[in-house]
């Protein structure tokens, strides 16, 4: 403790930063940031700014980026990447800022951060163009915990044959996230087509009963090859549950 | 109506057939058979014999074959098979009684029944071994209407070669049912690779969350591609819509 | 595979005519418009106008009339079609662009498309007024498919009279939509009554418990007469499953 | 209360009665008969058999025919039927027990009970074969409150003409009861044609989604006309309020 | 059919009262009013605003008064009852526009127009604030049945002396209509107390699990008294049955 | 841990005392006994018989008598409980039985047992026959904690003159938990009447939409007054949880 | 009451005070104030702000600081604090106003209004940031009763060190509410760690299927160890039931 | 294809064996083994005995032990263990057959059957003693698909002190299934304990509302920690996705 107490007196790290080393997690006015859980399990913590104002979500991104030199921020619109964007430009000038539209994500590495690298790959598929939000948010997810992501878009069941066309490339992969809304029987069919790990991601598209992902997350519960699921649009998870996967197999490999 | 009544008075037809023609239906103690409306639509009308003693449902299934000719059980166990069989025995001893006991169906065709003939295909698949019961069904009614079946088994996702494998049969028939329980993703499988008709027939398999047919019914209703859909284990209503699209192309053929 | 270079570099097809041809697909920002899909099951496939920006939704209507011919563009507001005939004027002039403000579609033909005709007739029945919009898009696409459509609206079940008055009509046609909210008991009363094979389709009405379609498709699928269902407000489906019927009588009426 | 005690005393009364003059309701071992309740609304008080033994029933019987001259059991199968003609023997020699199999109600009056007579019409509407215990059941109370019961059986939906048929025996009731399951479309129906209230009662049968009576109590709820409802398979409460409107119409007629 | 167009072209009828006559409804841009239905049953066919703009519901509105001498219409807001207001005296100078703000309904009475008088009272009871909206849309339908009103407001469960105080109240109706929500145990109390017919009207209050007048709902079904429910928020429904039920009552009372 | 050893050395106390001294619980074929969980909250350790065989249940009673002095069994039917009762009177021949068969509970005291006593009373009130298992299993519950129980039956608010007529004993209570199922309105009036704080148990009574206690249970979440609830059929936590609260009552009388 | 009408007369009490001290509640435009309630069972009325708008809050606030010194409004918005601000300072400018933004509640204090105090202490814990608002609701309630109020912040179950150093502030409190959402696993680890009676408050947090609060609801009801649970939300139903068990732990220290 | 029917004609093989190298799988009377399948992903095909008499489900194992070398039966009861056992005794007298009472698993090796081995670990963990029986059937998975199983008994949310001792075990493990019914709290818990991929497997247990399951699978899905799940009761799924997650690992290791 003395030591960080050292550092913050020599103003080597900010208050937030000795106040994450000593708790364990930061706070700001719109809620807590947990440093130590990112250090723990190896994923990124992210900052979900749906429900939070432009102002909170780049408060908080910004305590992200000075005690772990990195902030994701997920569920993000137009404004909210303006407001980050600008307040990460005027706290730490010299990171890097990525917004990614399709998967409303925010990425800022600080000047310093280091990206893990990861010896695995992480196929991300998609049935459809409405599948590519999530899907992007699970990507966002694996590409900060390290790992390659192969991206194999519009190969929905409705049209095998582009589906097949793909194999080598889903075959190529140590884990497979398959993200497909309406009635979700991307994930099943994949699965009878890998010998890898494969993660359904359902997606709330659909309309009428059973829309809004229900009909696709039951599709993952209820399927006949092996699988396991997240809830619907939870792309977080699914990227951080395939990037722990991956985390596995390059240790494995490392060794 | 002096015709009926004079052809009953001669002993030429028995009262369950007079009272059949002049009322549209029969009543027996268990139930009332509705003879005019299986003359009216082409549709067999079916005797459910679930909730039925095998007393009641081989009544019944006597009054059928003398007002129609025919009788059409579902939902047989052996014991009501056995029930039936014996009373045909008595009251029809020339009708043909088949029994079959996958689909749980009992067919009578009296002596001088004509079993009508359609020049239309159904072909009718199934994603696995427990979707068997339910499509033979569907099976029965179809051939009942007099459309000719082609029965394609075991062509479940997890497996898509075999269901490649059968893409002629799939695509020479004029209307398509395709039974599965579990996640039902066949249905959509299936009517992304054929131009007929596709009619869902979802299963009530599988357990836990969306278990007993649910996820394979909001499959059907949310599906990618078009089709229409049935209730769970709807085999009968499955069977007959196939039965009545044969119809019409039979007519069409005809003309 | 040369053929389609050839054109495209003689300037005879457009790149996205090109990219349909070698693909299946032509791809636009706002998504992927399936040309084959069309070409291989003979229905249009529809620009789904809801939750795409108006530029979006003019964009994926400009390239579908460039690799098909035609564009059929569903649940569309003013704006959104108001954007569609400007895009249009611009890279198509001598297409004719058709809004149905009820039914919410836009179709577009280009100048040199010819459409499709069946001998085959698709009733379109409404319960009351509030089906029209729904029933209006099943409409639009049977139309599209080339089959004759003929309207019967405000035949509710609460005036038994005004549905058989229009006994003739519905025992006219070679396959009948039944569309209703509410209690949704039209589609049975309706199956009762007609040889033809029904296709219910409920709508999102009602309010309370069983509100906003649930009632009126549960009542599709306990229906005690025979036929099959589509989704609530699944209009498109609808029409498009009455459409590959119309197609089977038509090709059989051909032979 | 005095005179309650010197008739107990006199032995003019039993205890049962003494207690239910003064408690306002009777005890037994298996639970508590309300005789004031019955005195008060002038609706019978049903004993419900379902999760009884035959002796707590037939004791429970016994009471009420002690304490108000009759009593009315619901759900009762044959071996609580017999259970209750036996006690009744013993307890009560001159009563007389009538046990409905059909609608698996018994009924016992005293040999001095008055049964009550109103002025009023309820009629019993029942779709199918299926519908006819719940109806019975309802029938069986409204009976016993005093009104004139007319019984249309199997006028379901499917077959209009059948219906049409009973217009003027529909129209010529006070009240009337609706009882239907699978799709439950017949309230709605009759309702369109008659002017005086119904009520509906939807029956549990159907399978499926929407089974167990579901989607019969949903399509109730959303008619289209003006009706009320009661719970699934609530033949007693059902036949109990229709019974409330025939004394409300009675007594005014008696004015 | 001769006298009708005769008063047409005598210009003593309007083209939307000729039209009625003949075909028993009327049509308009925003849809069809039903005269006839009106005619038959009693009860004015009320015109629901929601879902429809102002000048739809106008136009609606006139052309009720036109056919039938009066408009009902519900689930109104200022604005549109403003727009009614403005068309009602462009249209009918002499025509009474009554706006209850809270029950959100607008009632207009012909010049000519004889509202209909019952010998009878309808209690409408509510349990707390949040009933009134609904409860007052049950009492308008009443009142324009003809049959006289009683509101007893804010007699809810949580406090019994209050309920208890009004009972004579209660009693000395011939119909109740209870309205509540959240738990809505004041119909099953109100039940108890009372020996007319007592009509539950659930109403969406609440939150969270059983919210939106489910609960309610729920607990007039379960409900361990005698008594009929509509469903949740059928102001309308619960006061027309009420209404019917009045009708019988004061027709007996006439006879 | 020394000590411990010794005493069973020494044979002063069973294997299973030790094992539960050392380990905290003891195990058994059927399952895990948890001793220290009722040592630290004071509220015993329920073994719920349902699912066992009564050889299993038998066996963890008497580990639960061997290592705490007491067993509390629940859901027992009669031959679960002679099993218990043979197998105590081997282990245990001091020990005292109870079998409450109504709550289906038994409750066994080892001789040496000396059970709490706490200066606080627990009122368990029922509205109707049906409720009393479960009101039985809670007080049962509540007693072996040492409070006193006040049993309040058959006050359902069908008639409210019972409840009103018990107004005093529900007054005099520190804790008040209400069984009622249908649709569970008295919780809610029982709040409105008391000043202590009411716990409802929802019971699974009735039948249809709502059965089984869901109504119940949605009454108790929406209660327009103050009150917690537990699941339905939860008689051990509801009385568990009033026995917490008498505690912290009791607690507080003796400082 | 002549006393009331004497005060009244003399301008020694407000129209508002002397309604509710003769009918136990005071109205305004808005709805009824019930301060017989609140005098009753020692819990304030709070007044809904949700619903309605700045004008009728502020004018019902201003109601209950006249009729009982005090006023306690739930999810107000900044405009509606401001409304009630103002109009509390026109009314009664002596009066305190309190508005805590993030719990979304306004506290008046009438001038001489001397709020209570209890011997007690209510711990309040929550799971994370999002979880605030809703315990801040309770927490404001349970201080309004007046117990002490224990804040235990963000120790969710996924970091359970951060909860074990907060065990002593746990365990030293009377009562305790726990609110968490998403899987709701925090008031079972609680009720596991603590004697006091927990009392789950489930938070509206969540996405996808079990989400908004159901998830949280489910895992209350179905906790393994014992606590009771109020409706999701319900913030003033959790404080106040703890405030009621704080009162009667109060009272029995007092005695 | 030639050297398969060489061995067949040599009788160096079964007709079964034969039909499995050629078709990819083996057909029953029972139903269809699936060989290739298990040869193509390394995970066993399971027999589900449920539903399927003794005869069949050993007739099945049977053919998989003659095509494979190897069968895994699930949820088997007594009876068919005992017609399995019987049934390879007399096939393959020289196989093993393990029946595991608890797991309701049999696993049967064929005499030269050589089981694989992985270099990594799955720790299967229970809250509690309801948990073990599904928790066995993953177990047995897993340990068929060759990676070393470490189970973690008896570790439930309620006492966390059990839990907190065995972290090391927890946190040695290559990947983690966490079986737990009731409110499911523990995957949550254990997730954030560890760093390798967590696999929730809800059990069916509980009652009420969100019992048999429900409460534990929505408490999986909406976790504040990473994980992902399998349905409930879905041991083999959770069981099999562990093992493709240790193939994976193991596979790295070997590299």
């Amino acid at each position: 403790m003395r030591e960080t107490l050292d550092a913050l007196a020599a103003g080597e790290i900010t208050p937030a930063e000795a106040e994450s080393r000593l708790k364990g997690y930061a706070t700001t006015e719109a809620g807590r940031f947990d440093a130590a859980r990112e250090r723990r399990r190896g994923i990124p913590e992210a900052i979900l700014a749906e429900g939070k104002t432009p102002a909170e979500a780049a408060a908080m991104a910004t305590t992200a980026v000075e005690t772990t030199g990195r902030a994701v921020v997920t569920r993000v619109d137009d404004e909210t990447a303006a407001g980050i964007r600008e307040a990460i430009a005027d706290a730490e000038p010299d990171a890097t800022v990525e917004h990614d539209e399709r998967a409303r994500t925010v990425v800022v590495h600080g000047d310093e951060f280091e990206p893990p690298s990861l010896d695995a790959t992480v196929a991300v598929v998609t049935a459809g163009t409405a599948d590519r939000a999530v899907a992007g948010e699970a990507a966002t997810i694996v590409r900060e915990i390290g790992a390659d992501v192969d991206r194999v878009d519009d190969v929905g069941v409705a049209s095998l044959l582009r589906l097949v066309d793909q194999l080598d490339r889903l075959r190529g992969a140590d884990v497979v996230v398959v993200a497909a809304g309406r009635e979700g029987a991307l994930p099943t069919v994949v699965a009878g087509l890998v010998d890898a790990p494969v993660i359904a991601l359902p997606v709330a598209s659909g309309y009428g009963v059973g829309g809004d992902g229900e009909a696709a997350l039951y599709g993952a519960l209820q399927s006949c090859t092996v699988l396991s699921t997240v809830n619907v649009d939870a792309g977080f998870v699914a990227g951080a549950q395939a990037g722990l996967i991956a985390r596995a197999v390059d240790a494995a490999r490392e060794s």
